[in-house]
């Protein structure tokens, strides 16, 4: 359990990158981050705060155009990896060559199942090398995976939709109490910020502002995250994501039938007792619903949940900042249980 | 078929009835209407335009208040109550016995079922007459009660959400094509018109903007219409409502089960009959969805779906505007049925 | 002045022009416009409901590649311009060549001055042809220059910051009761649509939500209009734009000092004067004050005014939709004018 | 300069007050706040965070109706009122009587012009201790009465509109390098939180959102402190507010005119020596601006400016969150000053 750590963040510029880069400043047991931008990269600048004035006035944050000799000379313990699916893919082995231990953003190593990674399309260089590296990568999620967590190479950070769908629905479906034949109803809402800093026709302003709309109905990428983490197939599984008219933020409202007629305080009790010793997920009290307001800004995966009078039929809500317990912050919060330290360090 | 009527309309300082009141300043076959504001109420002013300038230099739009008196001396022939439901509940038999036809935007009349009803809690002075006029009331969606529309006394115009929902599984849960006992889920999410003018805490600007919240959850007021105008039985609804970060709009993801596999054609196949006919219906092709932003300040309910590879799982999603196809636009729809004009007169 | 005539619209996939296609969709006297994408642009469909389903159901909007044969045989005798201004540049001369009146809602050709055109960098090809095509220009704004739209055959639809701030400030300084050598100080903000459909990190949402930025201070190149149809100096205008976290809309704070102390009402009447027989701007009274969404989806220009105790300091806020008054809206104000009709025709 | 102090909190509950006792729970130096409910109001709840689930999970935040003698029992050392002015004018006098440090964060203490405070209609009982109160009270912005804050008995923390101004024009204004003759234009925007939780017409979402509005032109309660501190006369000063449709956040645009010409860098270097050593507010180089966004959840004021090709004309814009560098950041900035510690402790 070091005292300290060397840590960089390859594309501090994106949002999520951005949110790590704010994050690890000020985390007591991170020495200073080194800052890349992915070589040759647009947006690269030599100051995060000129694209980011945001954090100006707070000592500089220096970007440099990425090279593994960096990497080498500034001792860097973790590599954060803020980049698209296709270079973290290429990366990661890499690194973990160097004797770095990696924390992936993307979704480039979150699959085992070959038929959901598909969709991903990967255009590995070196199929076995990749199938080795992603032997090694555990699934980033600390709640779930603690065990594996202490001391991984490589952390697979989960994705955001999935982080709040997986985390409200594992204490029950894992004590075998939701019907899963039924099959589960996972109705999404994200702000825009999840679907990153490119601008495109989608995330125009007048697009999103006086909107909701849905999208990649029954295709979602998170689908098989969601899959894999809770033991279903896919049939089970109804996932559809909205994109909100707000910048941050997710809301899940889950719909399951349970296996037989519960009392909302058992189901209560169920939740409570699998996230004891987990600090990051604010659990209300039965009947009571968390807002997306709630969560912006925290680390805190919020879960609420309401039961019919029939004792069968529940609806769970969940919420979480996408960038922070939905990327950046879960990030953090995997480094801290790969280091040993406490969950919550830097976070709170 | 008169060629002409007169329309007076008791609320007309709320969202929906300044709605109403724009929609029959320009309707051809309705001459200017009476604006009453309800005997004593706060906001009563002499013209409406004075609490929304909007519409100034329109011509002008008087206010008055509410006597029964200036009904008949005008020769009101239809009068829209958009009021709460308690002073619906007590006035339109009142105006049923001077002559007068009403459309009624509240929920005062479109129950049947006791059960159902009794969220209300309607206290009838005279419970008798109330159940006569109630068993007078036609439920107002053209689209489902055209016939009994016609030459209707009494119209329940229809809830926002309900509108939504019942537009979009009438076709298929009508040709039994649906498995109900397998439940329907009904995620709907709503613009903070929705609930009404009057200041609170829950529509404060800052409580709305960056949030989305579910409320309401298994005990929302429009469940009863919707079992009722669908067939269904308690245990087969799940209706969430959540409150969206916009003024107006709504947009309902359903999910139900197909009693057999079909192919998306068929299921378009299915819609495109039923409202064949309907022009205030507009159905998307299979696998395109509608927005939000589709719909608004229209008339329009636009439903899309997309059928999941098991040909079983499928998601139907419907939007329209809450204060237009979800109240007064609406209103004058059912209106324009009532004296057999084209259904969507005054709308376009 | 003829009953009804044949129009034609470049550009109509744009927020502008594809308000503008709406627009003539209704307009009495407008036959079914024709729509042209510019030739061989990406976003070409072969209905502008693809792009904007909004409008489905409404008959069809068919777009087709830009040709002058189509534009002879279809008899068009108008052709709007919804184009980048260096496409205007180069396509009114040769559409005035073809006999056919322009109506241009770019930048074009509303400037006299060179100095001030400099700003726009046009490269004509031919520069003589340019300008004697410049010189037919009348500037579009009805209520300033009515007389001369009457027949004109090219119009220079006014931007729309531009119109916001010369309607306010015509009316006094016509009538010489602004102390012009104290300077004007403009203060307008204005919804993201004004910055047009393509996307760029600028009009991001995330970007502009809960966010308001000033920009283009002293070099907006809306600035040379507003000198020239006010009869300004450069150095008597300060003019400071912001962008708002809202679609559409634009509110102009405008600042200025009396020649001599003057009463509320003095100042009212000389507005009052100026605009009778103008029904496309609202006037409200002394001391109130028009808001954005007043105005929204409308024609309507609002000015309104607050003058200080010592009769000097006088605050002026005019309030349009930029998609509207700003821009289609007033161009098909600026058609009306041309042909006879009533000035409202279609826009009311 | 004590190590660690007892703070209290009157008004916990209004969005001030909750920033503030957010702020309080995560300072090095501030034991945990006791957190007041002004006697019998409506809101009280046993726990803050039933209000505001925002803060549940981090402990607690017990709430008790107000009383001295819980005050003296805790041995509280300085009290925060949050209250409405007419309440911190009766209580200030009481708690200084206690020997207790006072930050008021209402209006009720920031005039010494008799004139000015005649807009807040203040009623004392005892108005030769009003007087002798108000004698004591020190202007709460730090950047300009650093040292009458030392030790100050009570603190009138400064307005948020006049924070934004005051800071922006003082550099200039002291260094007599302003035509305060021709008069200041301050064209100031702000989110809602401003406008308090309690629910209003003026409050309710659908009034603000898609929107902006001007108020209180040349009447605003926040005149009399801009006037004071810089030291103007009233005619020499316009003010006007814009209520922006997002939750927090100010940005105010100055249009000032200099009284003889200047190059930009010589304005940029008056601002930097004015403001060395005060780490709250950030400068931005000559010609780039500020954006509410930047300073959003930081204690920071953002200013920039640009300077007219005359070198006379300049518009200088800042940037603050309403809530924190506008309200309670300030008050805990001030508690700093006055306690001799670090000016930013517990505000990074």
């Amino acid at each position: 359990m070091p005292a300290t750590i060397q840590t960089a963040v390859v594309g501090a510029t994106g949002y999520a990158g951005f949110e790590l880069a704010r994050l690890l400043a000020r985390h007591p047991r991170a020495k200073k981050a080194v800052l890349f931008t992915r070589t040759g990269e647009a947006s690269a600048t030599a100051q995060l705060d000129e694209l980011y004035p945001h954090v100006s006035g707070n000592g500089g944050y220096p970007l440099e155009p990425f090279r593994w000799e960096t990497l080498r000379a500034k001792g860097v313990d973790v590599l954060f990896l803020a980049t698209p699916h296709e270079v973290s893919r290429e990366w990661a082995p890499e690194a973990l060559a160097h004797g770095v231990h990696v924390i992936d953003l993307s979704g480039a190593w979150r699959l085992e199942n070959p038929e959901y990674r598909a969709i991903y399309k990967f255009h590995d260089k070196e199929p076995a090398l990749a199938e080795k590296t992603a032997a090694q990568a555990v699934y980033g999620i600390p709640e779930l995976h603690r065990d594996e967590l202490t001391n991984a190479a490589l952390v697979a950070n989960a994705g955001c939709y999935a982080t709040s769908i997986i985390l409200a629905l594992a204490p029950l479906v894992r004590a075998k109490l939701v019907d899963l034949d039924h099959g589960i109803v996972c109705d999404s809402k994200s702000g825009v910020s999840g679907a990153g800093k490119q601008p495109t026709q989608k995330t125009h302003f007048v697009e999103v502002a006086e909107n909701l709309s849905a999208y990649s109905v029954f295709n979602h990428r998170h689908t098989g995250e969601i899959l894999e983490q809770l033991g279903l197939q896919p049939e089970q599984l109804t996932f559809t994501p909205h994109l909100l008219p707000i910048p941050r933020g997710i809301l899940s409202t889950i719909y399951v039938r349970l296996a037989s007629a519960m009392q909302p305080a058992a189901v209560e009790e169920c939740m409570r007792e699998f996230y004891a010793g987990s600090p990051c997920v604010r659990l209300f009290s039965a009947g009571k619903l968390p807002q997306i307001q709630y969560s912006l800004h925290t680390n805190y995966c919020d879960i609420g949940f309401t039961l019919a009078p029939d004792g069968r039929r529940l609806v769970i809500v969940s919420c979480l900042d996408n960038l922070v317990k939905g990327a950046a912050g879960q990030a953090v919060q995997n480094m801290n249980v790969m280091f040993g330290w406490d969950e919550e360090e830097g976070l709170r």
